[in-house]
């Protein structure tokens, strides 16, 4: 079973990463580009078969190592 | 207009970052997680309302900036 992790920063926290991706666009030529966000996804095999049981280790993973969760958001969703 | 840009590795390439992760996850006692890929998610705002042209110019800053196409491929979802 295939797992899809997006993590992004919770709105309120500067993102300083993004702001500097939104200037370089701008740098660029690129107009009319406002909000940029920078975050990470992160893509897994699990050996586990179980969605519900997935799932849970998953967001656990989450919980202790792949966000932050003072600052950052996340998202799992499984495949196959 | 919101566009969602997915940046992954190729196929083939070595992701180091994603190494650490699966080897992190598996010294913290979590058993079964393969093939770990590390990616970026970028979330940007377009002021192009026609979902044509702004998908075309994200796929122009991907290329100018955001992905490296030798190592990387790039996603753009429009949403709005």
């Amino acid at each position: 079973m295939k797992a899809k992790v997006h993590i992004t920063l919770k709105s309120g926290v500067l993102d300083p990463q993004g702001k500097a991706v939104q200037h370089a666009l701008s740098s660029l030529g690129f107009a009319g580009v406002d909000n940029v966000r920078q975050g990470k996804f992160i893509e897994l095999e699990l050996a586990e078969t179980d969605p519900a049981k997935a799932k849970s280790a998953v967001e656990q993973m989450c919980k202790g190592l792949l966000a932050n969760t003072v600052i950052e958001n996340y998202r799992v969703d499984l495949e196959g």
